[in-house]
């Protein structure tokens, strides 16, 4: 049996619970990067680790029935830990309380509008989340023509298929939403939605302005509903790691962050359009701006943007400085006019680097300042369309998390994050002449 | 034997000129890097090459006796190809006529200033040179003590040493001067040397504005004698080569150039002086301006310039956009505050793209659109004190071949090019506020 097993970074937190519940020393399970939210928790260990850790899950006395099994096992009156072993690899889950579980275990019914490019990528990386048929259930797809929703319905075994988005929102069965259609739909699609009760979770930019984003979360929140922006790129396991890193003090001051997102988009028509919002600002320069937020987490106090407009007025590339307090600098790069580039991101502090490989917003590894992190990702069943698009799945599981606690502002991509993101691309526009 | 081979690009001219003296077909040699000027032809081939180049050889009867060797072969009456062997590579020459390779043959008498790091570098680097000894010899040493010129003559067998710089203007075997002293003596230096009657190759900066550079080059003019600001990135064959595929149209329209040159460097005092001409536009910023400057090899349109200035008022770290006719962009990352960075570049065009590996400014390898070059360094006979600074060897023996040649102003590196590089720091030091 070949089990994959990745180890990131210490958890104080966790390896106390651990030590509790194995009786194990601390120290035995160091640089384990664990993410323990109300839900529970999840680790990932490096290669080295894994008969360290088999040793741990035979000492728990955890039968492992299958190569893909999920094995629950009451450690004590307080923890319940279950481990899942599938092809990606082994996770434990701590527990709080049986009420808690059954909470959990009630299937979040997903409606798909727009049956497109991204929603395949979407639904077919949902699918790879080990827990994927107990959590989750694509219920609906809707597209612009009945058939093209039924094709893709097909595909993933959805039992509805909607020839209108309308039908989506009308659905009581539909708990939430991902909505994966053209860019001026978003906000339209979004405020119907959450009218209908639904939880959405909508593919970015939500809108050109941060007023119009604004809107949608006031209103969100007004129903008391997610409203998940899919800057998919927050929910990597990784990124949580490279907050983790840049809070730790490992890097010193960090004072340069980098990032270079060019690819030939340009060559797709409707990125030239400006009436279909197109442009690489709110396509692939929104992925910069997200990644230089993520390190420094204010505001700049100054932006500097140049962008090149078309003949429709919708811009093909961008260099942007931020300057933030204490001579701290971010440099943007990013066009649609090139070949695929070396779109890799870099933080430098004057103790330690994180080097995010190709490509920065979905990376396959980073490069911490003492290790190096892999961020192996399944194939779905039906193939994706953009690069490792398969990292969509922690998008999905982060909104399944975050309804299931009761949680509607991600920690990790919240209102605050939408509203300083925005804010920037309201201020990059501004400066370049961009307006739709 | 064992003899490393690198082939870069293929050029018409040699191959035509190989086909005359060897009777082959021009294809045999296609994919072939070569550099013609006055002097000769130099070629490197990629290792898969080999068999098929030992197999010229062997066809032009060229006999080698020796790893490291020699070998003069007369082909015809009209070209004279000789080919060099040593622990580097290959190299065929091919020679116009007798009395132009006597010229040649006449030893560079040098006179070092300096016994510092990059002092020692280059002299390290230049006696890597298979023609060392036929072409340079390290005649002086000056440093500002005479204990310290003796202990480094005695490193590199120089046969003087003089605790003064004025010794060398004043010692009349000597032919051409390095200067690599403290940046705030180079314009005195070199029009001291100038005067003399000594060629020159000054350390970079030549001084902080174009205004002092100007000074310098003119009066170089006016003595007829060779003055080389030591960009040494641009005698790097594969800068040839970035510049010969940049030009060749194979990356299509080039829109997008990107340089990071972040290295601890404020950590070093003299770079927080004001006094001693500190700062890091002027030590590395450079790096990252020459490189934009060879890709578009034109001024930009608007300059954007951000920059950080310590207490004493030198800058420690700059984000630069240069904007270029035609929507063109570049953007140059530099910093002294940070750990050794990602210190790469690239060139984005339409069909391809040119990945400069760390460290750009003198790279191991240049990945091309179609091929990656490696560019193999040979050590010197004293430890260098930086990354690749074999790489050296290159600018001396550029010099060589300019004064054998009786060219003055450098076609790699040349005066428009200073004029152009100094003209943007001017601009970007205005804009920072960073004045000397």
């Amino acid at each position: 049996m070949s089990i994959y097993v990745e180890i990131v970074e210490d958890s104080k937190q966790f390896t106390d619970i651990l030590a509790v519940a194995s009786g194990y020393e601390i120290d035995e399970v160091a640089y384990t990067y664990v993410e323990i939210d109300e839900v529970g928790i999840q680790f990932y260990g490096r290669d080295w680790m894994k008969l360290r850790l088999m040793k741990l899950v035979y000492d728990l006395r955890i039968e492992i029935d299958e190569v893909v099994a999920t094995i629950y096992v009451e450690i004590d009156e307080v923890y319940t830990i279950y481990v899942e072993i599938d092809e990606v690899g082994i996770q434990f889950t701590q527990r709080l309380d049986q009420s808690e579980r059954m909470a959990e275990e009630k299937v979040l019914n997903w409606g798909i509008c727009g049956a497109g490019k991204i929603s395949n990528d979407f639904c077919s990386a949902m699918m790879t989340l080990s827990r994927y048929e107990r959590e989750h259930k694509i219920t609906a797809i809707a597209a612009r023509s009945q058939e093209k929703a039924q094709k893709f319905a097909d595909i993933f075994e959805a039992p509805k298929a909607y020839g209108s988005y309308t039908d989506v929102a009308n659905d009581p069965e539909i708990e939430i939403v991902y909505i994966g259609v053209i860019h001026t739909e978003h906000v339209r699609l979004s405020m119907m939605m959450l009218e209908a009760g639904k939880h959405v979770v909508c593919e970015k930019p939500l809108a050109p302005t941060w007023q119009e984003c604004k809107k949608v979360l006031d209103y969100a929140k007004e129903k008391k509903l997610l409203f998940l922006e899919a800057a998919w790129s927050r929910f990597f396991p990784v990124y949580d790691a490279i907050k983790e890193e840049v809070n730790s003090g490992k890097l010193g001051d960090i004072s340069m962050v980098t990032t270079q997102f060019c690819v030939p988009i340009m060559s797709v028509e409707r990125l030239n359009k400006k009436d279909l919002m197109g442009g690489v600002l709110l396509d692939i320069g929104i992925y910069c701006i997200q990644f230089a937020c993520h390190v420094y987490g204010e505001m700049p106090e100054k932006i500097i943007a140049t962008g090149s407009l078309n003949e429709e007025g919708v811009d093909e590339d961008g260099c942007v400085i931020l300057l933030y307090s204490g001579n701290r600098k971010a440099s943007l790069v990013y066009s649609g006019k090139t070949v695929f580039g070396n779109n890799t991101a870099t933080i430098l502090g004057s103790k330690g680097q994180i080097f995010v490989d190709d490509c920065f917003w979905c990376p396959k590894s980073v490069k911490l300042t003492e290790t190096t992190l892999e961020n192996k990702i399944p194939e779905g069943p039906s193939p994706y369309n953009f690069y490792n698009s398969g990292g969509l799945r922690y998008e999905a599981d982060h909104a399944f998390k975050l309804i299931r606690s009761g949680q509607l502002d991600s920690p990790k991509y919240g209102y605050k994050d939408v509203e300083m993101i925005h804010k920037i691309i309201d201020e990059i526009s501004k400066q370049i002449g961009l307006k739709y």
